[in-house]
């Protein structure tokens, strides 16, 4: 499928099996406004009850994303308890749409150009996966304006290790996508001419495997981790067992004993 | 001690206070079946209740080990369950065979050549720690044939880090020994033809060491791992206090500051 | 403020809004004795008090610090009770003066000359951030003499990868200053006769950044570590509410919208 609507701040392009989501607010550097938020998780939504097999996030123009939308952080200082009431169901509705990417049944892939920064590297972050274009900058910089970035922290310092993510956080310093690779933030780097045929490509060998297997096994990844690992096998265990139970998968396992492609479509 | 049966499943060679352990089923790459899980767990069981200092896992043939025996998984389709009680029992066994690992008195050291790839992978995850050969593949490949590498990814997931983790699992990719280096999954690398002396001389180094120190550390490792950082002081004082209390630890801190060995023997 | 004293077991240094404590006890390479855990606890607490913005831990001669002070363990071996009270006193107040470093509200950067080594590691990996002169080593060798260092595992199993931590605590190696930034314990590596210059330059930029930002930034980071993503978003959510209704945050913003400085002083 493909949008008809090329002004909506969600612009959605399909290519086979794998959903391309497009941030399309290039003026305001694809901002996290609440109206941002609310097509995305809407679209994460749409995903979630169809039958695709991996989820790109792109984003058109200069930036991946420049974070939350400042104007209307001030906007809100007018409203009669200073805009209590608003950051609160900004930040809940952010934390909430955020915790859909690991929620998601599909692999979930960042592809960042330009920079990814505070609610941007959040982003990033909360995919399964990123791969970047060489220059890509990222950081957590609200300190620099004041602004801690208390929760893109959440996902970075998830991504990455712990004293990495507390240095960006304080210092406001910016990294380039090759120091995200290393950190571990970023799976891929590629040059900017090939980023998406690059991200595509990996999305591609990803619907390629079997479906109902990668399902199993993405929300089996994210719900064993922080476990203690006599809880974490007693999580993972019935998977294993229900996908080798599955008639594709010894269709799959035979086809490899034989040499042969296994016939799952 | 060295096993007189040439045959057997898992050999076992001993050198000084370091038990090397060896899979010795060439002819399909060390694969873990039943029967390899078996004689492993009951090799590791023999070792709990020695006095051997550090143990290695080694193997014979040109895979280390490439998972589980999936012609034993193809075979059990033919019971009457469809296999559900032997896949049940096996997995359970396998995950009760890798968590010995850990639970270990010993230091345990994989020793890997060729390839390591699903439960071959998880078993060098399981090990405290690792050398490899320059040239050896490691992967969690099980999705390539339609079976995601659920339990192996317990094991690999608290090893290296989340993102590459989880790029391994779901697009059944291969990384060589300098990356699993890189990732934190190996800790030497070295050439094909001194693995197993490098492997041995990793171990002696640790065997030379106050046993019972060794032994209080390791427990006390694995115990703290994942615990708030007041439970893990709390949980690890007591350790330290018990071995600065023994006799032998008294003289090696002697020694030290005479500047002569200590005499443990 | 200056330390008028100079025998101290730790002094002060203040440069504008960082407080720069140096550990004064290098004829025993600043031995972690009961009383330099007292001093550094003390100066520590003084510190929760007041309105410094960052604090530096550095440290006079060869060695930022050698770990705990083995005359005096084996001094305490004289007692009625072979050591134990005084044993169980001090890992305790070890661990007290340890954990005040990630709950202190300043981050705290460990500036390492020398070597650092057991509790001395464990000091460095306790900090927020590290900055180390090349060639600086690392270890926790405690197992050397027979002391395996539970207690400092605590701290580097936190900071660096797992079985990267286990073969330090198992071997007692050494590593460098480069290494150590590999592994994440140190987040800069710089020139010896720059180290002082050069962590002092990393502070003040921390140190010109919204001081109440960063303190409840630095609080919420160390909270929402171990949370699962649920908990850790409840935790942070509220954080970045109450630091974005500050007035100091709205001018921030509103300066970085007008391309101006904000008027924080």
């Amino acid at each position: 499928m493909t949008d008809e609507n090329q002004d909506a701040l969600v612009l959605r392009q399909d290519q086979g099996h794998v959903a391309r989501l497009i941030l399309n607010s290039p003026a305001n550097y694809n901002a996290l406004s609440r109206a941002m938020i609310d097509s995305l998780s809407a679209a994460l939504d749409d995903l979630a009850q169809s039958d695709m097999r991996v989820v790109i996030i792109a984003a058109q123009g200069k930036a991946f994303c420049a974070g939350h939308d400042l104007r209307e952080f001030q906007a809100a200082r007018g409203d009669d308890d200073g805009g209590r009431a608003a950051y609160e169901t900004l930040f809940a509705q952010c934390a909430a749409m955020m915790q859909k990417l690991p929620a998601l049944p599909q692999p979930v892939i960042a592809e960042v150009q330009g920079i990814a920064t505070a609610a941007g590297c959040q982003l990033v972050a909360s995919c399964d996966l990123a791969v970047a274009a060489q220059g890509v900058r990222f950081g957590v910089n609200g300190v620099n304006i004041g602004l801690f970035c208390s929760t893109p922290m959440v996902a970075l310092s998830r991504a990455i290790p712990p004293r990495a993510a507390f240095e960006l956080l304080v210092t406001g310093d910016f990294i380039d996508a090759d120091r995200a690779q290393d950190l571990g933030l970023v799976n891929r780097v590629v040059a900017a001419d090939v980023l998406t045929a690059e991200t595509m490509a990996l999305a591609q060998i990803i619907a390629a495997k079997l479906p109902a297997a990668i399902r199993m096994g993405k929300r089996a990844f994210h719900q064993q981790q922080g476990m203690s690992l006599a809880d974490a096998y007693a999580s993972t265990g019935p998977v294993i067992c229900e996908n080798l139970l599955r008639a594709d998968t010894a269709e799959g396992i035979q086809a490899f004993l034989e040499k042969r492609k296994p016939d799952w479509d």
